[in-house]
């Protein structure tokens, strides 16, 4: 099951709206096929390894990281193709919680004969299919906030200045967790600030996140790397209602995504963007700040993972916050995350956190 | 050699204004003597050791920490007595830098046909004797800078709530740092905002470091935690000329030393405050802030190690910054570190940096 948990997060970021599953079937002491969730979503895991397995996958053992699933959608069920194929035992990490398969993907095994066991590393396949539950629940995907920062906590100096805190080993991480998610996302002040290009860079993946870029107003400059590469790499802008229609025709026309949002206070209300984030298929959304956009997360309680790169520099009380006002006077109002790991990248420190169980 | 580092930091924070030596007496493949400086700082290391072994030091190898000392003192020369006690072989890791010592214990033993080898763990050494010789060499002691914050670098709330970021885990290590220090120090604004004992508790130490606070106006609250325990635990105040001269008398009714230091601009100047300790003898100095202290400090490269402890809460851009403003634009002005190691120290992050070398 480890090994159909690790082929399943080959998935991830990839496969989105659907969830990244592992599969592995077992003949006796053999390995006889392999498979994890394709890019876009098709073939399922399952199908890839049963076609991997041919007939060897007649009473062979599946391990499978989620629930087969039971309906009939761009993909005959999965469930069917295991009974098809004469698997004799399921082994599922997790039940599935999506309605249409929740359970009826097991009780379809088992009128079939299949010996089902689930629960197997439960704990672990939560975590992975973290997105893919959120979306099905709550309607939203998951948020990984990443915040690199000086170690007091600065992302930027007064004047701006911010290439770069964190070193190269840092910033080559930034891009392999930007490759784990659906979508990178930032604030317009952080797209205004660095023109980033927000892509995955010298990891050779064949598709790249969607960038989505969170802006009121939408006054972000349409000669920006963004702009530049938006009919090449998909390019969605959240934007409030009134926006300048002139602008939003602009972005249009250059290839971006329009996704109009709620307006909570000031700002775009960060539930409501995850919504519309979740409505448009995605499950894992990785955001890297800047300071007020990450503050809203996580003033609503949004953050689901946290991740800090502490560099060995002080900035100072004039330098830019990395988290921007939340509010509170007492620290019992604070949201608080429990430590995952701590480690050395490069010159750097990396701590990860999750949201805390309290 | 390891064992006699390791013993020689048994006598940090205890033994100042002296260095805290180990030493290791072998006789063929025996231990026969072990010593460290002792608190007060007599006997010395070797003194000990010698003792300890007795007649089994003729003929013995030495391992000694630092170059013995060879000039009369409040005792006499350490050279002079492993000449006398018949030791064959002197192992130093270094050489003082003390320009009464320098050289000439290494000369002295030499002269007496003791074969000596010297640079044995040096760089350890040179960590571990490093206040010792700042003080030696530019006046001042060495700064320990440690503050602990939440994930984005906040040591309180705007209402000033801090009680308590990081857990009993972090706060009992902060203890243990603190017995390894001749002083602990901090500004007036955590003094009052705190009002902290700064002393090692639970420990069981025989000695409590000094505590240092410095208050240009010397504006601290005459009912507090510091001012009831100044007659049982040291209480040193650094001030600035124009402090109240009423307020200077009542301080020292109650006990505390009085340190006279240079203005800089509207605070005091660090670098004075530094050389007023060293020349009361201090090596090693563990300084817990505010971030203005702090500030200070960094803003004359005065920090020599920085400790920082992470917790898992955002405080947000409205709490109190750990770092007071530097007054820099540009990332090169920037003080910067290297990272010594990361761990995890209950739910927070504990992270070592040493003033880079660049």
């Amino acid at each position: 099951m480890a090994l159909a948990l690790s082929l399943g997060r080959r998935g991830q970021g990839l496969c989105w709206p659907n969830p990244a599953v592992g599969c592995v079937l077992v003949q006796g002491d053999r390995i006889v096929g392999r498979g994890w969730t394709q890019p876009g979503g098709r073939p399922h895991a399952e199908t890839m390894a049963l076609a991997q397995a041919g007939a060897q996958a007649s009473g062979a053992t599946a391990y499978v990281t989620l629930e087969p699933c039971a309906h009939q959608g761009q993909t005959p069920p999965c469930a069917q193709a295991l009974i098809d194929a004469g698997i004799a035992r399921v082994v599922a990490a997790i039940e599935d919680s999506d309605p249409r398969v929740s359970g009826q993907g097991f009780e379809r095994l088992r009128r079939a004969e299949v010996e089902v066991k689930a629960g197997v590393l439960a704990d672990q396949a939560a975590r992975d299919h973290a997105g893919f539950f959120l979306k099905t629940e709550q309607g939203r995907p998951l948020v990984t906030l990443k915040l690199a920062a000086s170690f007091d906590g600065r992302i930027a100096t007064s004047s701006g200045h911010s290439q770069w805190i964190t070193g190269p080993e840092a910033r080559r991480a930034v891009h392999a967790m930007r490759a784990r998610h659906d979508a990178v996302m930032v604030g317009a002040g952080t797209a205004r600030a660095d023109d980033p290009s927000l892509t995955v860079r010298d990891l050779g993946v064949a598709q790249q996140p969607v960038r989505v870029v969170i802006s009121r107003h939408l006054d972000l400059p349409l000669l920006s790397q963004l702009a530049r590469s938006a009919k090449d790499v998909p390019l969605w802008l959240c934007h409030g209602a009134g926006a300048d229609v002139e602008r939003l025709k602009a972005w249009e026309g250059l290839g971006a995504r329009l996704l109009p949002c709620a307006v909570r206070g000031m700002q775009l209300d960060a539930g409501d963007i995850l919504q519309q984030l979740g409505k448009a298929g995605l499950t894992r959304v990785f955001c890297e700040g800047g300071g007020a956009l990450a503050a809203s997360l996580l003033a609503l309680d949004l953050v689901d993972e946290l991740i800090g790169f502490t560099a060995g520099l002080g900035i100072g009380a004039e330098g830019l916050p990395m988290i921007g006002a939340l509010g509170l006077t007492r620290l019992e109002q604070a949201p608080r995350f429990q430590l995952i790991e701590t480690r050395q990248v490069g010159p750097d420190v990396e701590h990860r956190w999750t949201r805390s169980l309290q």
